[in-house]
C-alpha cells in the first residue's frame, strides 16, 4: 500500500536523516515502516549507529533483518546482544535459523544464551537477564561499592544488587540508595533488605504484574534449588505487561494479536489474525438463523415482530460486551479471582436488570407510541430479559474461561456478543408466543 | 451483595490478620473491599500501620474514609502525605470538603500543595513530585554525595537529581549511578546528561508514554519560564498509563471506567457507568427499525430474508469491532497518527474486503444447499459488501475521533457496531431488490 510519508524516500535525503537522528527514534522508525522501508534503511545505517538501532528493533525484525548481513557484521552484532534481547530475538526466527546462529556464538555468550533457552516460553526464566552483581553478606559496604564500579559495565543495572551465600541462594538484596546512604564500615548483612523472589518457571505476567502492583525494581529469580540464577527490571517488566495488555485488548475485539506495530504487519497477516476467530463467530451465528427458523410461523404472521430483531440482539449484545469487557480488565489487574464468581454474577446480572428495566421502559414509551402495546411490551419484556441474561453471560464466560486455564480476553465482546444473539431471539419469540397467543 | 470471603468477619480474627500482614497487603485489601467492610477494617487499623497504609489507598477511598476521623489523627495523616498523592486525593473530594481540608494543613504543605493544584486536571504539573533534590553545575560529585545523604528523607527520589543554574533553570541531570561510577573530584557540569523535559501543562498520558517509549528513569518538569518545578517518576507514570489503558478498555467495551477495583464500585455506579452509552447506543439502533419498517414490504413477501438479518449484523460488528480495536490500539501507542488516515482506511478496507470473500463464499455454498441459489447469492453478496464497509467504518471513526481531540476509545466496538448495523441492512434489502426484482 501507500508508503509512510514521514520517511525520506530519496537516498541523500535519507543519508542525512540518518546522521542526525538518535539510534532510539531511528529504532521507533524502523520499526514503524513497512518490511521493503525498512531493509532500505537498516543497509544505510553507518557501522556506529548500526548496534545500537539493531538493540531496539522488535525480535520479530531483528531475525528478518540477519540473513541480509555479512557474516564478520552478523556475528559481530549478536554477540553484542543483551542476552534477554538476543534469546526474544532467537525465539522469533525458525528452529534451523536460530540453531545456525547458535553456532556463532562465542563462548560466554552462547551459555546464557542456552541458560535462558531452557526455561519454558513465557517464564520468567526466559525474560531475566543472567548479567547481574550478586554481593555477598559479609562484604563491607566500601567493598560493595568498589564491586559496583569494577563490574558494572557487564551488569544489566547497579541499582538492584542481590546478596548471595557461598552455595549462591539468595538472602536478600540492597539497593544503590542503601549503599550511598550507609556508612562505608557498614556490613551487606545488617543493610539488605528480605526481597519477594520469583522462580524461574513463574509466568513472565504473573511476575510482571506483582513487581508492578509492589512498585519493585527489580525482582531476583531463583532455580528450582533456590539459587539465584538471574534478575528482571521494571522496565522488562513493563514491556511484558505492554505486550499482555495488547494482547487482551486484540482479543477482546476478536481477533488474535500480532505484537508488533500496526504498519509493519502485512495485510495477509492481518487477515490471518482475524480470519479464524471471525468464522467462528460465524458459524456460532448460523444458530440465529436456526432460532429464526424455528420460528418462522410467527414472523410470517406478525411481520413487525422482525423490526425489532437487530435492536433487541444490538442492546443485549451491547450489554454483554460492557459486563465482558469489566470481568476481563479486573481479572486481568487480579481484582477478582475464580473464587468470586458467584459473587461477580448477582453484581453484574443486578446491574443487567437495572439497565434492562431503564431501556426497557423508555422502550415500551416509544412503541406504544409508535405501534401498538401488545408489540410495545414484548419489546420490553425482551428488553429486561436480554439485558439481565446478556451481563449474566458476560461476566461468568471470562471467569469460566480463567478457571479452565483459557485467556478470560477469548471469551469478551464479540464471543459474547454472538452467543446471547441466539438466546436473545430466543426470548423474544417465545414472550411473543405467550402474549399473542400464536 | 455477598461479603469478600478472604477477608475476616469476627473482630479477632480480624486484629490478629491485621497485625501479621503488611501494609501494602492490607492497603490493597481495603482497596478491594465494599464501603462497609472498609471501614470497619480501617477503624481497626493500629497507629503505627495508619498512616503506611492510608497513603496506598484509591484517592476516591482515601477522601470517603477521612469525614470519619478524630481532628488530631486526620491532621497528622494529611500532612504526612507524599504532595502528589496529597493533590490526587483533594481531587476526588467535594471542592468545599477540600477547601475545608486545605486549612489543616502546615505552611510548606499547603504551599507544595497549591503548586500543584494550580495546573489543570491530567496535566504533568498535576502529577510531579516538588520533593526533588537539584544539584548545581560548579559542585563536586563528593559534594552532591553529601547533599544526597543530607537531604535524601525529603525527597521522592535521590536515583535521579536534577542539575539548575542560579535562576533555577534546568540545565541537565545525573542519576544516582552516574555519582557512584564518577571520581569524586569530578564537577557535576562534566558528569551530566542532556535530558528531555516536560512541560507542567503537558497532558499526563504523553508524558507518561515517552517515558516508557524512551525507558525513562524520571523526568524533569519546568514551568512557563523554564524554571525546574518538578520530576515525575517512572512508577507514577506507570501508574498513569494504566490507568489510561483502563479508560481505553472500558470505553472500548462502551461504558464509561470507574478508576477503582471493581468490588469496591456499587452497583449504582456500574449502572451509572453503563446507562449513558447504552442508551445513546440504544437510541441509534432505533435506526435499524427504520430501516426494516421502510423495507417492509420486501420482507412480507419473502419473510426468509429476515433469518439472515441476525447473523450479517452480527458477522459486520464483529468484523467492525476488529478493525476498531487494532486502531484504537495502534493509536494509543503511537504506531499511528491522524495523517495516516488514508493509509489506515485503504489497509482496512482490503483486510474487510477479504475477510468478506472468504466469509461469504463459505456462507454462499450453505445457504446455497439449505435454501435456495437467489437467496444465498444475497447474503454473499451483503456480507462481502458488510464486511469492507465495517471495517471501513471501524478504522475511521477512531482517527476522526482523535483529529476531533475526543477519545478515540469511545468510537470503539459498540458504536461501530451500531452504526454498521442500520447500513448493512440497507445493503442487504437493496442488493435483495436488485437480484429478486420486487
Amino acid at each position: 500500500v501507500s508508503q509512510d510519508s514521514r520517511l525520506p524516500t530519496e537516498d541523500g535525503a535519507l543519508r542525512s536523516w540518518i546522521a542526525e537522528t538518535d539510534a532510539h527514534t531511528l529504532a521507533q522508525a524502523l520499526n514503524r515502516a513497512d518490511p521493503v522501508q525498512r531493509s532500505r534503511i537498516f543497509r544505510a545505517l553507518p557501522p556506529e549507529k548500526l548496534f545500537a538501532v539493531f538493540a531496539q528493533l522488535e525480535p520479530t525484525h531483528q531475525a528478518d533483518l540477519l540473513p541480509g548481513m555479512e557474516e564478520g557484521e552478523l556475528k559481530a552484532l549478536i554477540n553484542a546482544m543483551e542476552p534477554d534481547d538476543r534469546v526474544r530475538m532467537f525465539v522469533a526466527m525458525p528452529t534451523e535459523a536460530a540453531a545456525r546462529l547458535l553456532t556463532k556464538l562465542e563462548e560466554p555468550e552462547l551459555r546464557s544464551t542456552r541458560l535462558l533457552l531452557q526455561y519454558p516460553k513465557e517464564t520468567a526464566g526466559r525474560i531475566m537477564s543472567p548479567e547481574f552483581i550478586a554481593l555477598s553478606p559479609d562484604m563491607r559496604v566500601s567493598d560493595a561499592l568498589a564491586a559496583v564500579r569494577r563490574e558494572h559495565e557487564r551488569a544489566e543495572t547497579i541499582y538492584f544488587l542481590p546478596v548471595t551465600d557461598a552455595a549462591g541462594a539468595l538472602t536478600g538484596a540492597v539497593e544503590l540508595e542503601d549503599l550511598v546512604l550507609s556508612v562505608p564500615e557498614a556490613r551487606i548483612r545488617s543493610v539488605m533488605k528480605h526481597v519477594p523472589t520469583v522462580s524461574a518457571f513463574d509466568d513472565q505476567e504473573v511476575v510482571s504484574r506483582l513487581m508492578k502492583n509492589e512498585d519493585l525494581m527489580a525482582v531476583a529469580v531463583v532455580d528450582e534449588g533456590d539459587r539465584l540464577v538471574g534478575i528482571i527490571t521494571f522496565d522488562d517488566a513493563m514491556e511484558i505487561l505492554e505486550f499482555e495488555e495488547g494482547e487482551d485488548i486484540a482479543r477482546g475485539g476478536g481477533s488474535e494479536p500480532f505484537g508488533q506495530p500496526y504498519f509493519s504487519v502485512s495485510i495477509a497477516r492481518l487477515v490471518r489474525a482475524r480470519v479464524v476467530w471471525l468464522s467462528v463467530l460465524a458459524v456460532a451465528a448460523t444458530l440465529t438463523v436456526n432460532v429464526l427458523d424455528a420460528f418462522e410461523s410467527i414472523l410470517q404472521n406478525v411481520v413487525t415482530l422482525a423490526l425489532f430483531i437487530p435492536l433487541l440482539i444490538g442492546i443485549g449484545g451491547n450489554t454483554g460486551a460492557q459486563s465482558a469487557t469489566t470481568v476481563v480488565r479486573a481479572l486481568a489487574v487480579n481484582d477478582v479471582g475464580p473464587e468470586d464468581a458467584l459473587r461477580v454474577a448477582i453484581r453484574e446480572a443486578l446491574t443487567g436488570l437495572l439497565l434492562g428495566a431503564v431501556i426497557g421502559l423508555a422502550g415500551f414509551l416509544i412503541v406504544w407510541i409508535v405501534f401498538e402495546r401488545d408489540i410495545a411490551f414484548i419489546v420490553a419484556a425482551a428488553l429486561v430479559t436480554i439485558c439481565t441474561l446478556a451481563a449474566l453471560v458476560g461476566s461468568i464466560m471470562p471467569i469460566l474461561a480463567r478457571s479452565l486455564g483459557v485467556d478470560p480476553a477469548v471469551f469478551s465482546a464479540p464471543f459474547v456478543t454472538t452467543v446471547t444473539d441466539a438466546t436473545g431471539l430466543m426470548v423474544y419469540f417465545l414472550i411473543a408466543r405467550a402474549v399473542l397467543g400464536i
